[in-house]
């Protein structure tokens, strides 16, 4: 090719360097990097420029793009959600983003975020348990044995120190592939039959599932006290994961309002339903758990400052190593105003 | 790399590829191509799914996202605009965009757009102009000489027949960067020293001027009657072109009129003050031109399905031919549900 000036070029981790990426730094320390780097971000939340995400729907899914910036850099991401992919041989949620200067608007960093976004999830969901969860929480349900399953189990421990997991699936195929999955990584696992039977002593109960209509993966009898649930499945307008009764029941937890109230399960109460921000939580500004019996829900849609914070930490990490390439994005002549003129030349 | 399926891959059309792909198809017949297919998608626009553009400001810019859907394809571009840039030796506007398939939600092109914007520029004010200029029109002065005026002069010749040009620019080196990079292109070129120089025997005006602030590059004693006026500088709140009283002597036709009340030379007028959609004038819902006389006005600032029309094109027209790569953007498992089965056999 011509050769392209420096400013011309963008990063580009690829699905192929982001595995190589994450073993190279190790699951579980990228997980709690992770983790710390999008508690930093929400302890800084009032710099971020927020807006729900812009969503164009079809029948079949959804095309999300979710832009924040903190003033210096800009992220934003591509994600798609069609619940039917699976059936189809093909992923519910893919995704990737960039990174940007906001003083120049270049471009800076482009990303697969199909595993980011799975990882990024889990941190976000460690997150969330690290601050809400009873301190002596030992054992985690996960409901829902999909392709986020393990970034869950793998995040709650990394960050949390939970190493017990109890699985359930409508499907035991997902339970027998998440189970052989975790097999080797320091768990103990106890795959269940029922819903019912995963929750059983379980002081974290994780409901991750994919389909698009109001579902009651759980119902209010089955949850105990002091509990706390990270109901991240829900995440689309119509789309719920829990009895509305323990909703009710729970202290909630949100990450930003005026999305939540959308997509979240909190979309079956009434529109002025108390919700605490996970952000002032972690400053301290408002109180999280208040007592031992408390059931605390962190009603998780996921929202773009994660994604900022995910993008920083691969931009950050990538120095220096092989595992990205530059690629030609940016049109950049010798004088800016002469784009037709670099064009012409190349002919 | 580990061997990525044929799912797991995206076209990727490099700023160097476009230039190629370009070249391969001759300039001037890419933009009338180009022009076509964006009056075939005006032609069905109510199908479109519409939003305004998502703009994140700052002191020196804006970047924003600008999707749109016809339920089929879903396109968007990421673009900046930052006028402060080009004395530091950037592009003032630089872009990209991905086309995506609705029913997986899959990306299925990644492409530059710093050069494919400036070519779809120049093709949607060709259209405008050929449907709302004089049909005897031969002579077009180009006020502001910068990045994007070549394609203006191309795109005007290639559909309308235009190739009698009058320029102008504040700084004389622009115009003769403009006029050098014209030459042998089959153009007659008069240089000005004022833009009421350039607009004298104008039969259409275009502005391109890149400034961040309201200005007037023409006053209302420089029209004269029956020109056509392109107004594609002012793009974006705060920013104009044309003293308001042209405005209010013109028919003004824009793309969008949600998006072209808050960016264009409208904003100085009421919020009610009447537009026409030139969408409408394409289908023949709506008049255009109504006299010899009139004064009309495209109120151009770049909307969505300009884009989507470019991407489109592209995505067509790379087929068959070697200028793209294929980049390993969609992680793609063989097991959709094994997303961490996939990421931990390549540890």
């Amino acid at each position: 090719m011509l050769k392209a000036s420096p400013l011309a070029m963008v990063p580009f981790v690829s699905v192929d360097n982001m595995m190589r990426l994450v073993h190279h730094i190790g699951i579980e320390t990228f997980l709690s990097d992770l983790a710390a780097e999008i508690e930093a971000d929400f302890a800084r939340w009032e710099l971020f420029d927020k807006t729900p995400r812009i969503g164009s729907h079809s029948e079949v899914g959804v095309i999300e793009l979710m832009p924040t910036s903190d003033g210096q850099h800009y992220a934003f991401k591509y994600v798609n959600g069609h619940p039917k992919n699976m059936k189809e041989g093909l992923q519910t949620v893919t995704a990737f983003g960039v990174l940007s200067d906001v003083y120049t608007g270049y471009p800076k960093l482009f990303c697969e975020m199909t595993l980011l976004t799975a990882l990024r999830t889990g941190a976000m969901s460690a997150v969330a348990t690290k601050h809400l969860a009873r301190k002596d929480a030992r054992t985690m349900a996960m409901i829902g044995n999909g392709a986020q399953s393990e970034f869950q189990c793998l995040a709650i421990k990394a960050v949390c120190g939970i190493d017990n997991i109890r699985l359930y699936d409508i499907d035991p195929a997902a339970t027998r592939k998440c189970m052989a999955n975790l097999q080797g990584l320091g768990f103990t696992i106890t795959p269940c039959t029922t819903a019912q039977e995963a929750i059983e002593g379980a002081d974290v109960i994780t409901v991750a599932t994919a389909d698009k209509n109001a579902q009651t993966i759980l119902t209010d009898n089955m949850v105990g006290a002091g509990v706390h649930i990270n109901a991240i499945g829900g995440d689309c307008p119509g789309k719920t994961e829990l009895h509305r009764d323990i909703v009710a029941r729970s202290s909630v937890f949100v990450e930003y309002p005026a999305q939540t109230r959308i997509e979240g399960e909190i979309q079956q109460m009434p529109p002025d339903h108390p919700v605490t921000e996970l952000w002032q939580v972690i400053t301290g500004a408002a109180q999280g758990r208040s007592s031992a019996a408390e059931v605390t829900l962190f009603d998780g849609v996921g929202f773009a400052i994660e994604d900022f914070s995910a993008l920083r930490y691969v931009q950050k990490t990538i120095l220096q190593t092989p595992y990205y390439i530059d690629v030609d994005l940016i049109a950049d002549p010798d004088d800016p105003r002469d784009l037709f003129g670099m064009l012409k030349r190349a002919g």
